[in-house]
């Protein structure tokens, strides 16, 4: 049995490249960003005009100049005009082009207009005022955004100004999610007294699509001739295999001796953790199987603690690594990494984790009321109140 | 002029119903649950089988027998034995029902099995240990979910477990995305030296993705006849109409005058705050109309600040309300709320918001640099290091 951390060691030492892809830029929100986004031009790429009001050769206002003729309108959208008389004023609009001859703008608010003059109420004005200059915030060639980003909303506005209407982005993996047990049944359908309803399939699925990956779910009878059979079409259709279940010491157990005889490289068998710990890992030929404990709260915490990396590796993106401070003191006695599930808050700036009081690995349910997991190492027996702890965040 | 506080206070008095719709649980993710998910069953179901190993009755081990005939085999997703002799044992496993007459599991670590004779190798065992007792994580008609949470991958397990094929949420928001103003150009255009490419109305949409809004998008020039007769159109077809631009003093910003020709009733235009002050709102029969300022930092956060709000109270979730710590002074003397960008870092379980140096509201890129707004009060002018204040996330 390995440690946690050993096992997270050996996973992140085989992930794999899954190419990368161009997609229209508005689907890209939650995808790795794979080429740097570069300004094509500067930015801004005009003397832009940030008020709206007139536009005024500063030198006449220096001497003592507060009314100034208008000589025209320069409005957003229309090319640079030329002031031609540099003691008169333009009207300029925000968004426009700061006209030819003039260096200053002063605001609407801060200006009388009567029969096109207008007068300046103002004691002082500083030169260049109201103006976004070209090139301020960067200059063409720079690099607007790294590759390896994540690309949220913020991004999507940078790539539609430098007008990448399509974008490089990571390809996504191929996975898919395969629940066995022969107690279980679909969810439109009504168990028998000793059958339950199929749902970590549907949940690592769920999990999944927050990484943008659209996975396909399958389930196998605990039948050692069928798992074989359609494990191996599916080592041929998938980079990833997700399995939930058959994987502890049962009498139907037969998923890690199916795997092996596959050719699946098991890397590991069991870790040393709770809940979660009759985890199985292997790899063939670069594509990774993770098959997790069948119990709800087990597949939960393996498919966030051991795939999200994998995955945020694999496609180069750093995943926030979060810590929490516990709200109360906790006891485990246990020679195991224990995953304690708490409900999060945020009180001045500290977030804060609350134990929630779960029926263990089997309790469904216990996911629902909580916010994420805390990691209590397994070196320590007595966590108190107010230090901190890795945290592994699921809800927002 | 009114104040950040004033301002979200009437807006969230001019919320709506949207309803409510029936969608395919696995795609009900990121939607706000409308129905109460109840147990149609005890959780778990039957008194369940927790570790591997055999089934025996603890009253023959209190009496000091340790050696068990093997009786039968009570495999997962099989109807329940019943052992015929309380002095044998059953082979059970995990998820399987418990069989009639047992009372007590013990797992295979802690057995030897020789010819269908189990010895239990242990000094002490409790009774009742490794069941997952019927019933005693919840009782059949227990609320599991209550209606109105944010469906994330952790209540998509429990729906799946109770049979909810199809499950109600809150009906989307019909909303349109429109952008304003003759400089722009679309993302796949060159733009001329006074030009620049569409941006806002993308970063509008994607926000609004967040929320799973598909929202629509359009672009009207700066022409007051056009303006009116478009906008008349989608007040007909839309839910809520989210504008960015033309909302200034500038000669062609007629938004506000066309609004209200329209019958669009303003509730008020011009809020305290920087980025975004020129923010115009009003409401027809219901329906809302945000009008953005056209300064790409001025819309982002006013869709944050503003529109997240009205949909998360209309469709009756709770958006979590975080604080942060500040990571350095800042001075800020204007008389305004000031939404600073700030980098966020999570530091011993504290949350650390240090101000990046953007170059105002109309520094696009600074957007991408940046995880979220620390909320500064108009009442103070010095915010020192290590004070806490509300901080609005939009990167995680």
């Amino acid at each position: 049995m390995i440690s946690v951390e050993e096992a997270l060691k050996i996973i992140l030492e085989n992930t794999q490249d899954f190419g990368v892809e161009e997609v229209p830029f508005l689907e890209s929100v939650g995808r790795v960003l794979k080429e740097d986004i570069v300004a094509d031009r500067d930015f801004p790429p005009f003397n832009r005009v940030a008020m709206d009001g007139i536009a005024v050769n500063h030198r006449y206002f220096e001497h003592g100049v507060c009314d100034f003729k208008i000589e025209g309108i320069q409005p957003a959208g229309s090319p640079q005009e030329t002031m031609e008389n540099a003691a008169n004023c333009y009207e300029v609009m925000t968004g426009a082009v700061l006209p030819e001859n003039t260096d200053t703008v002063i605001r609407y608010e801060d200006i009388t207009i009567n029969s096109l003059i207008a007068t300046v109420n103002l004691d002082e004005v500083v030169k260049g005022k109201n103006i976004h200059v070209k090139g301020s915030d960067r200059l063409q060639g720079d690099i607007l955004i790294p590759k390896d980003k994540l690309i949220s909303p913020a991004e999507i506005g940078v790539i539609a100004s430098v007008g990448k209407s399509t974008v490089k982005v990571a390809k996504m993996p191929k996975v898919i999610v395969v629940s066995t047990g022969d107690e279980l049944v679909e969810v439109n359908e009504t168990p028998e007294a000793h059958q339950i309803r199929r749902s970590n399939a549907f949940t690592i699925v769920s999990l999944l699509e927050k990484l943008d990956i659209k996975a396909e779910t399958s389930h196998i009878t605990d039948d050692k001739e069928q798992l074989k059979e359609k494990i191996a079409e599916y080592l041929k259709d998938y980079d990833a295999l997700l399995f939930s279940g058959a994987v502890s010491k049962g009498k139907f157990d037969f998923l890690p001796e199916v795997l092996e005889e596959l050719g699946v490289e098991k890397q590991f068998h069991r870790v040393s953790q709770r809940p979660g710990k009759p985890f199985w890992y292997g790899q063939q030929n670069g594509k990774s199987v993770f098959a997790f404990p069948g119990n709800p709260v087990s597949t939960y915490v393996n498919c966030l603690v051991y795939f999200y990396p994998w995955y945020a590796k694999s496609t180069g993106i750093r995943l926030p690594k979060e810590t929490a401070i516990l709200g109360e003191d906790v006891s485990f006695k246990s020679d195991l990494t224990y995953f304690m599930q708490v409900k999060l808050d945020v009180k001045f700036g500290h977030l804060v984790a609350t134990p929630i009081k779960g029926n263990g690995s089997g309790d469904l349910v216990s996911l629902a009321d909580a916010d994420g997991f805390i990691q209590l190492s397994k070196e320590q027996k007595e966590f108190k109140k107010g230090e901190t702890y890795p945290f592994i965040r699921y809800r927002n």
